[in-house]
């Protein structure tokens, strides 16, 4: 079964306009029948570029289309829910960027309408299509490394987002540990219990709204084993990712990528390159394949990889976490989730 | 000036198809007017897949279009030289892939017609784009770890190439080794004297045409420095690519890059990845980089990166170290280029 | 001054003999005097295998002895709290093995009879004597990395314990652990407040009396930064020995030693060597530096690098982990330390 | 069978130290009787230092001694086939320093000397007790990465040695050189052709001398494989030593060690350690291994790991290697050994 999915882009900014352009140039399984901005100029500057013949600025056109089966959404994360709500009214599949939403009322109404549709569902959890995280996560599934003991994330931003973005981006541990949190539940499996501590050692002016720049959270997951995040929104030597799971007959670590392989020897000793400079960069594989993916799944009714579960699970994570450092106390999950 | 250069490829087989998907996906300075093959439903293909309009079977329809400004050669090395000498002839800029021809009279045709007619050429040494190798070039020119003393290129295919390849493709200095004669004076400078030594311990059925599979090539530099190029036919842990430029105050070395970076740790040790399987992964974002800045020169009339005369050179030294396995001494290379 | 620091040694079991075998063979600064076992025959079979004269069975014989001016203490943990109180009284400058004590009271009565004495105490945090990790802490102190934000402990053992040590060594936070909380002091400085997760998930016989084989600790700061440490009482790849300082402009990391620097690359890809077996080979020259760099202190009057404050700050810190388990909540230093 | 040997040292200097201080505190196996050095107040005061009790100007007084089974000759080259000859005629084992000789003539005496007395030889090529050396021998020796295609080894000094010294060392080829001829031959077998090439890039007064201090040479051995060696006397980021044996199904490479394990990230990128100074700490556990194994030897009358005809055959293929640099030609070894 060869044909090609109709899919529609609703958001052309940073990281609509990379999902555009992968549907271009890489993941001949879709056909792009449009794209949408609220900001009609944006979507006509992508357009142009790309070579898209159809641009609207409201994305009701695109559901009203029946020949559009599938729209991807990647407009900012305060109107993911009504899109989701819209989109699964109008049968279409969804693609959507992370978080579903900040509140947990918000992602519910999205995921019950998903439901009653019966339309599929992704979230743009992309590392998970990331080929070194995948192989720890084959690793440790198949058992060859007994059980999971420990896991360590390292996760660090080059620099800061701009102010304007920060103060609506959830904080820390919705905007930056959500990646974290997804991933720690696709390497281990359901966490139990939550504890945060942090501080603003980089950039003062998060104090005013109350957010962070550097955290640490350590989980309990379901099954005993444990693990520790660690996160800073600066780290200057470039974007530091690293993971492992540590279990008792091995471990499987997934070391950072870096921009070029050489070392250059002197007195002062050898230096390596550094990190990539950011997400754009170091996942930009991972754009296209779980965009693939999803295509591929609807093309074939088969289930999506990263489920509306797996989307609310990191909110309700990230929430447990703000809980747990306001009130300087373990969380656990079934305090949202009872 | 950000006009579009409008560019034909003639010859769409591995590399043609590759450089062709590269021009429309990658390469916007460039208008990809038409593709050529013999084979036409080779070239169909190609065109089908990737949208493109035109196709031909015969170059020569492509040289008598005014509008086409440059081509992309990629058909077998036999035919380089004369279709150089055609293109040029119609006034045509000329990318073209290495080797420019295997015999030496070819190659020097096709540069005398070249240059009588003012045109532009580069050849296809993509291994100069590569970012990690360009990083060695870069420290070694900047003269910041003094002066080059030893050069060492290790490269080593993961596998065989068919045999019937293998007769025709002038064999491991000129098939082979051609890219580490060019990496050679690209890091180093140029060339003065080659000696060669190698044997067949990996396919016996390369004695039936005099060929080899494992060898190693010496090389003295005009200025002084030395060099040893080892070279195989069969790496069984992939395409090892790696580099050396030891310098009176330093070193600058281009390791590996790998398929992911995990290693898993058990009571064997720590396991790490093999290296990516062969050229089209490994010099991927090179091929692009290659032809864009052929674009380019051409665009802004600028001088192309590598030459004819590399092209020539490279060529030159491997003929130089047949020879020179042949009679079992050091040769010099005015022996071919007095 | 170059005279020879007469010291004896108290205790001649694992470690004891190690720090014997470097006052002989590699600390020249030092005259070994005499050497003490309750277990007269262990302290004789060492003195016969490394050629020492003078072999007691009970330490107030040494003490006794005015001509000896320092004790190294290498008793089991229970005892060294009487003998440091012995050793003061006499007027001895004193190297106890870690921890100085279990218990607080202990501890702290030990201390009160060092600095009534007026004599010198070192405690045997051998890991602060490590070339990496001193580098580590060089290079933090310096401020050419900024000011710390994170650090990661990763300390994991071979294997476990015998299970009657395991019944009186203070368990996981007070045994293991207490290493990295000295490291953590060493690196970064005061701690503020702890919080300890952990698990039973290899070695069930450990429930049996409440201790843990798997945990997280993770730290408050005075200055500000935050920390996570992990532990496991059994790495089938070997002694696993991390420590990263993440820092405003920068981050200094310690990773593991290996046993050799050998990767043997084949079809599955490159497998490089395991990690040193255990602390007597991965720490040995720091068990020499320790003790060197006491009898210099000892000899030319300065004051020791780890102080009987810092031996104290390790078991107040295991405790408070201890707590927070127990407790399920974060634990402030001043709980114990008002 | 644990009886001691009764061995003296023959020369007290540098290396001659080296071995008097392992012998006393690292080789149990060991008696050391007597230490001699032409130059008495050198062998007095390395006596002092370590406590031996018996010192002498002229090792024929300890030669005429019966209690002593073996002698270690560390002198100066041009003394060791003269001293090989008296001892093996006083029937002492013998374990000497490389090279036995820089002129063939006296190394065959030497080793008919020792032939008609019936005592072990043992030739000290430390580098073949260094254990990732001996495990790239053991990985290639055991067939489970096929058979050896190509070697490649890196050695460079860190800084050139005085120039007195290098007046008489036998110049690169005798003096350096010669470790690598020794691990070619102990990795991969029986080499039977060499070609050499080298400049002096580095210190133009070993022009005065006709010595080089930048070198290639490369190799053919009896079993099909080929190898290169490069040498260098000034790395000025340390004691570069690496080997890789690359083989039909595999490869084993031997990286360098470093003198500590830690990075330094900031916006330059990760700085690691240089390399370990100088073979003194490069190699000091090779240093205590091979004594202790020719100790072994001698005491279980076992035939030495490291015998004469090794250290006649780097000596062979060292002046091949100065011939095929005068002679601008490939060398066989049998032109030296027919």
């Amino acid at each position: 079964m060869n044909r090609k999915v109709n899919i529609a882009v609703i958001g052309t900014g940073r990281m609509g306009s990379v999902h555009v352009a992968n549907l271009v140039r890489h993941i001949p399984q879709a056909n792009l029948a449009a794209i949408c901005d609220i900001r009609l100029e944006v979507a006509q500057a992508v357009a142009q570029d790309l070579g898209i013949s159809r641009v609207e600025q409201n994305y009701h056109e695109l559901l009203a289309d029946p020949s559009i089966e599938a729209v991807l959404i990647a407009t900012s994360t305060n109107t993911h829910a009504r899109i989701i709500q819209d989109a699964a009214a109008a049968g279409k599949h969804i693609f959507c960027e992370k978080p579903l939403a900040l509140e947990l009322e918000d992602v519910d109404q999205a995921l019950a309408a998903v439901e009653n549709a019966h339309v599929k569902l992704q979230v743009g959890f992309n590392r998970r299509f990331d080929k070194s995280f995948q192989k720890v996560h084959e690793i440790v599934e198949s058992g060859q490394i007994g059980n999971p003991c420990i896991l360590r994330i390292t996760n660090r931003d080059p620099e800061l987002p701009a102010m304007e973005f920060l103060r609506v981006s959830g904080g820390m541990f919705l905007d930056m540990s959500i990646h974290d949190f997804d991933m720690a539940r696709f390497q281990v499996g359901e966490v139990e219990e939550v504890y945060a501590i942090g501080n603003v050692l980089i950039e003062p002016g998060l104090n005013d709204f109350g957010d962070l720049d550097t955290t640490i959270i350590t989980l309990k997951f379901a099954n005993g084993a444990i693990g520790a995040i660690d996160n800073s929104r600066q780290a200057v030597y470039g974007y530091d990712q690293r993971l492992e799971v540590f279990c008792t007959e091995g471990t499987a670590q997934a070391d950072n990528e870096t921009e070029t392989t050489i070392r250059k020897g002197n007195r002062d000793g050898f230096l390596a390159a550094k990190l990539p400079y950011f997400f754009m960069q170091r996942y930009a594989p991972c754009y296209i394949e779980e965009v693939r993916t999803f295509i591929e799944c609807v093309r074939d009714d088969r289930p999506t990889p990263v489920t509306g579960r797996d989307g609310r699970m990191a909110v309700v994570i990230g929430h447990a976490a703000w809980k747990s450092f306001h009130e300087q106390r373990p969380v656990k999950i079934t305090e949202f989730d009872a």
